[in-house]
C-alpha cells in the first residue's frame, strides 16, 4: 500500500511532535515541515531528517541565513495528500483555502474553532465522524484530556452534570518570555472555552469550566467533579478511569506527588522528548460518593494531541477502524494498548 | 475601661500580624510576645515595641545571643487576661492546659482541630457563638476566605451544594525553603479538610473541596461552583457580594490581571506589612446562569484572619457586639467598613 | 521658604514611589503625576492624595472612563519647578523639549542614557555634581546599588579591578506577564551596560559586568569582586560597608537566607510599599583575601533608587549639601542616617 | 573480551542515567542497580530492565510491597568488578569499606570530599590518573562543566586568574518539595567549595567562586572571568572552547536565549531522557579584551558527569585511552566527537 503522504504545516511545539510521531508510522510519512523564520528550530528539523518549507514571503531571509529549503508552503501543499496545520491560533483560517484549491486534506488544531471546520475528532470518543473528511480539527490538549476521561465515566455511569477547573501551566518549557512568575490568574470571561469545546464532541453532556494560569510550565492539572446518574463505587470508578484508552493511573503513595514527578517519570519511560501522552490520574485521588465523583488529571500540554492527529489521519484517509488505529499508533509511540 | 491584656504565643506569619492589630486598638494591648529562638524576628518583636518572652528551655539560647527576654511563656500567663496562640499547627494542644492553669482565655488557629475547643470562630458567620468563651479557634485563612463569600450568599440566595477548588500557595513569602519550583500537587485526601472545616461553623452546608498546591506564594485562589436554592442574576449575585463584609471586588479589566496584580495594589493602599485582609472577588469573573453561580476569589494567606483574631477577642471578652467589633477592627486596619 | 513644585510624569513602580517620598519631605510638593491609560493605578493615584495629568491625546480615555482629570501634561509643566521623569525607558527623550520649552528642571531616570543629561546622579558618589543643573539623570537601580558600595571601598581601599555578576530579577512583583518562569538568561551582549553606568560616575574605576536574568521577582542580587590597591582585612571591610550610607548589614546565620527572607524583614520594618531602600550586603558573605575582596549585595530594583531622586531635586535646586539632604530624606523615609 | 561488570549502588538522579549510559556501551554491562525503598523509581529499574539489590535493612520493605529483588548491596558488590556509588553526598564513605572488603573497584560522586579516594576524575583534564586506581572520584557537576572550559582555554592560552559566579538551579526537576520559588541565596561561606574541586585536578589554578542559588530547577549557569596569561582574540576563545570535548556551543541571536531553549534543544535532539550532556556556551555571549576573556555557559546537573562516569571505568579498568574512551561513549550516548 502506498503510504500516506503527510505535510506539517508549522514546525513548533506541537507540529515537531506530530512530524516524529507521523514518521515512526508504518503506513504514512512526513513529505516536508514549514518553518516561518530560520532559527534553532530549523536545525532541529533537518536534524530530525525533514526537509524545510517556507511560505513565499519567508523565501528571502532562509536565502540570506544560508538555510537551504525545499520550496514553499504552496509547494509542499502539491506533494501532500493531507496536511496536518500546526501553525499557532487562528492562522488556520488564512491557510484553509489554500488547502482546498491544492484539493488535499487538512487537520487543524484546538486553537481554531469548531466552526472551521465543523467536525472535531477525539479518538476516544467519536473517531467516525471524520470518516473521509477533507477538513477536520483535532480538539486541544486540554479538551483531549477532559475527552479522555470523560467519555468513558459517561458511558460506564452517566454523566448528568460536569464542573472542572482548570490549572493551566503558564508558558510551555521552551518559552522563556511569559509568565507570571509569581502568581495565580484566573480566566475571568466564564464560562471558559474548554466547556463548549468538550461539547463539540459530546453535545448532551452539561458541562461548566473555569481556568487558573499558574506559574508553572510542565503540565495541566482538572479538578474534575461529577455528579453521575448512576452511583458509583470507588473501585468501580478507579477501574473505569484504569481501563480507559491513553490514560495512566499513578499513586501518590510510591512517590508521584506532583506533576514534576510525572514528568520525571515521562523521562524514565525513554519517549521521545520526554513525552507523556497518556492523562494522568492519581489512584489515590479518585473519591466516589453516592452519585458524585472527584478525581484530578493532570495533561501534558505538549504532546496528549499528538497521538490524535496521528488517529485523525487515519480515519479521513479511512485506512482503518478506530481499534486498529490506536494499536498502531501506542505501538510506534510507546503507549499501553487497552483493547 | 481598662484595656484587654493580650498575649501572643508565637510571633510567625500570623502571630506577628495579630500583634501589630491588636496594638492598633484602642481596646486592647500587647503586654508580650513570644520566640523560641533568637533570630532576625526576635529583633523585629523588638523594633516593633514588643516585650519578648521565651519557653523556659530557650531562655539559654537567647541569653547566649544577648538578646533580652522579659521572662518565659509561664511567666506571661500571669499577666493577660488572653493568649493569641499563633504557635505552628498542632502545637497548640501542647500549650492549652499552660492556659488552663493560669485560667486565662485563649484562641488557637485553624491549624488546630476544631475538637480542641469545640468552638470555631468567623467574624461573618457567628460571632456570637464565642461570647465569654474561655477557648476559641479562629479558621484557618481558606476557610475564613469561603465563610466571607459563602455566608452572605446562603443568607440571600440559599446555598444547596458548593463546589471548590482551591490553588493554594506552595510556600511564604519569607519561606525559601519549601517547593516545588515547578509543579502542581494534588492534595489526594478527599474530601480535603476544607470542607469540614467550614461546616464547623456552617454546619447545614453541602460543600465539597478539592486542592491543588502550585509554584507561587503571594495569594491562594478559590474557584466557587455554586448550585443555589433560589436563582440570582450575575447582577445580584455581584451586588451581594459586593456588599459582603471584608471582600474587595476588583476588575480585570481595570488591570488586576493575576494575584500578582492584587499584592501590588495592597502595597499601594499603604497597608501594614502591605496585606490584603479582605477577600478579593473578581466582578468580571463572577457568572451566574440559573440556579448555578461561579465566581473566582483570591485569599492573601498571611492576614485575612488578623481582624478575626481580633474581633475574637472582643467576643471572648464580651466586650461589644459584632458589628462594633468589626467597624473598630476595620478603621484601626484601615479595611474599608460596610454596614 | 516656598516648597519646592514637584510633578511626576509617568506614575508606574518609580513613580508612585516618588511621589510618595516627596510627599513626605518638609521641603517640597508634588503638584500632580501622570498616567496614560485609567486603571487600578490611576485609582491608586486618587487615593493617595495625588492630582491626575495625562497626555493631550489620552485625555478622552480618561473621560470616557470618567475619572477625572486636572489637566495635561503641559499644563503641568506649567505648575512645577521640577519635573521627575519616570516614563518608561527610552521616552524620556521625547519629553526632554517639552520640559525645556517650560522653562522647567527635569530627572531622568537609568532607563535613559547618560547622554541625554550629560549629568548622572547618586547621593553617595556624586551629589555636587548635580548642583544647580537643569536636567540630570538618577542611574539605575543595579548601578545606584553598585555606587552604594564601589564609592566608599574605592575611597577606603582604591579598587584596581572590579568584576561583578549581576543576577537580575526577571519582572516586577505586580507585573504577572514577563517570564522565565523556570530558567536562566545571561545578557550576551558583553560588557553588560551596568560597568559603563557606573563609569558615567565613576569614571576611574575599571569595572566590568555580567549578567544574568533569574526566574524571580522580588530583588537582584549582585557578586561582586574586587581587586584592592591596598590590602583589607574582611573586618575593615566589613566595616566599611556597614558605615556606607544606604546600606544595610544582614546575617545569613540570623535566618536572613536569601532575598525572601530581605523582604520579608522589609516587610516587617513597616516602610511604605513594604520598599527595602538601603542595598543589602550579608555581613557572614564579605571575605578578604590579601588584595582580593568578595561580597553578596541584594538590591530592591523598585525602591533604592528612590531617595537618590528626592537628594537629586534638592541639588538641582540648590538646597542644601549631601550630607543634610540625605539626613533629611532618610528621616523621612524611615532609613536609618549614617553621619 | 569479556564485558566489566558493573553494579549502581543508588538508583536516583545520577545513578539511573549512569546505568543507562553504561547500559549502552559495548565493553560492560550493569549487573544491578540499589534501591532502599520501594517507590516509582524501582518500577522504572525495572522497566528499564535492571536488577534491584536493596541494603539489608530494607529487603523486608520490598517484601512487603511485592516488589521483587535480587539480593542485598552485599550480593551485588559479589557479582561485579566495579561499583558507581550514586548514594547521596557524604554517604559513600560509609560504603567505602564494604567495597574494600569485596575487593572490588568503586568510583564515587562528587558530593563526596577528594580525601575519600585522594584521586578525582575528569575526562578532559585528567584521564590517566585514575588508571587502574580501586577507587576514584568523578567530580560535581558544576566542576565538570568548569573543568570542560578551564582546562582547554589555559592549555592554549594559560589562566592567571579564574573568577566564576556560579548561578545554581535550586531543585532538580523531579524535587517537589525544595525551594525557594521567589528568591535569590548566596552561598555565604567563602571561597565556596567549586574552587578547590577544581583544583583537586588542576592544582595550579588560580580560582575563586562565588554561588547564588536561584528559582530554576532545570541547569545551572556560570559566568566566567579570566584574566589570561596570553592574549586572546574574541575569535581564538570561540575557536578554542567550540573544539573543546564535550561542549555546545549555541547562539542566543539563533533563538537560545536561556536555559529554558537548551532544554527544549536537548529534548529535540532525541536523547536518552532529554538529558545536555555537554556544557553548554553562548558564542554571541564570548568577549576578549586584551588578557582578559569573559563567557556564559550552562551546565545540565542531571546528566553532564555521566559520561564522566564512563570513562572513569574505562581508566580504572585500564580499557583504553582517553581519545579511545571517550570517542566510544559519546557515540553511544550521542554526543559529537571532536578529536
Amino acid at each position: 500500500m502506498a503510504l500516506i503522504k503527510v505535510g506539517i504545516n508549522g514546525f513548533g511545539t506541537i507540529g515537531k511532535r506530530v512530524a516524529s510521531a507521523v514518521s515512526a508510522q508504518d503506513d504514512m510519512e512526513v513529505v516536508g515541515v514549514t518553518k516561518t523564520r530560520p532559527s534553532f528550530e530549523s536545525e532541529v528539523a533537518r536534524y530530525r531528517g525533514f526537509d524545510l518549507y517556507t511560505p513565499q514571503k519567508s523565501v528571502e531571509l532562509f536565502e540570506k541565513a544560508n538555510v537551504p529549503v525545499e520550496g514553499t508552503v504552496e509547494d509542499l501543499c502539491g506533494k501532500v495528500d493531507i496536511m496536518v496545520d500546526c501553525t499557532p491560533g487562528n492562522v488556520g483560517p488564512e491557510y484553509k483555502a489554500m488547502y482546498a484549491k491544492a484539493g488535499i486534506k487538512a487537520i487543524f488544531q484546538g486553537g481554531e474553532d469548531h466552526s472551521l471546520t465543523g467536525i472535531s475528532f477525539n479518538s476516544t470518543a467519536n473517531y467516525k465522524e471524520s470518516w473521509g473528511a477533507q477538513f477536520s480539527r483535532v480538539v486541544s490538549c486540554n479538551t483531549t484530556g477532559l475527552l479522555r476521561t470523560l467519555y468513558p465515566i459517561d458511558r460506564r455511569f452517566g454523566i448528568e452534570k460536569a464542573y472542572v477547573t482548570l490549572v493551566r501551566r503558564a508558558a510551555d518549557p521552551g518559552d522563556s518570555k511569559s509568565g507570571p512568575i509569581n502568581g495565580l490568574e484566573p480566566t475571568v470571561k466564564l464560562p471558559t472555552h474548554h466547556g463548549p469545546d468538550v461539547q463539540s464532541i459530546m453535545p448532551w453532556v452539561n458541562i461548566n469550566t473555569m481556568a487558573i494560569k499558574a506559574s508553572t510550565t510542565i503540565m495541566h492539572m482538572h479538578t474534575v467533579t461529577l455528579e453521575l446518574k448512576n452511583p458509583a463505587s470507588t473501585e468501580a470508578a478507579v477501574e473505569a478511569i484504569r481501563n480507559s484508552s491513553r490514560v495512566r493511573m499513578v499513586d501518590a503513595a510510591s512517590g508521584i506527588k506532583s506533576t514534576a514527578e510525572i514528568m520525571e517519570l515521562s523521562r524514565d519511560l525513554a519517549r521521545d522528548r520526554s513525552d507523556m501522552y497518556e492523562i494522568v490520574v492519581w489512584e489515590d485521588g479518585v473519591k466516589a460518593a453516592g452519585n458524585m465523583l472527584y478525581y484530578y488529571q493532570a495533561v501534558h500540554q505538549e504532546s496528549d494531541v499528538v497521538p490524535e492527529n496521528v488517529d485523525c489521519i487515519r480515519s479521513m484517509c479511512k485506512v482503518c477502524d478506530a481499534a486498529d488505529s490506536v494499536k498502531m499508533t501506542n505501538q510506534a509511540l510507546g503507549i499501553p494498548y487497552k483493547c
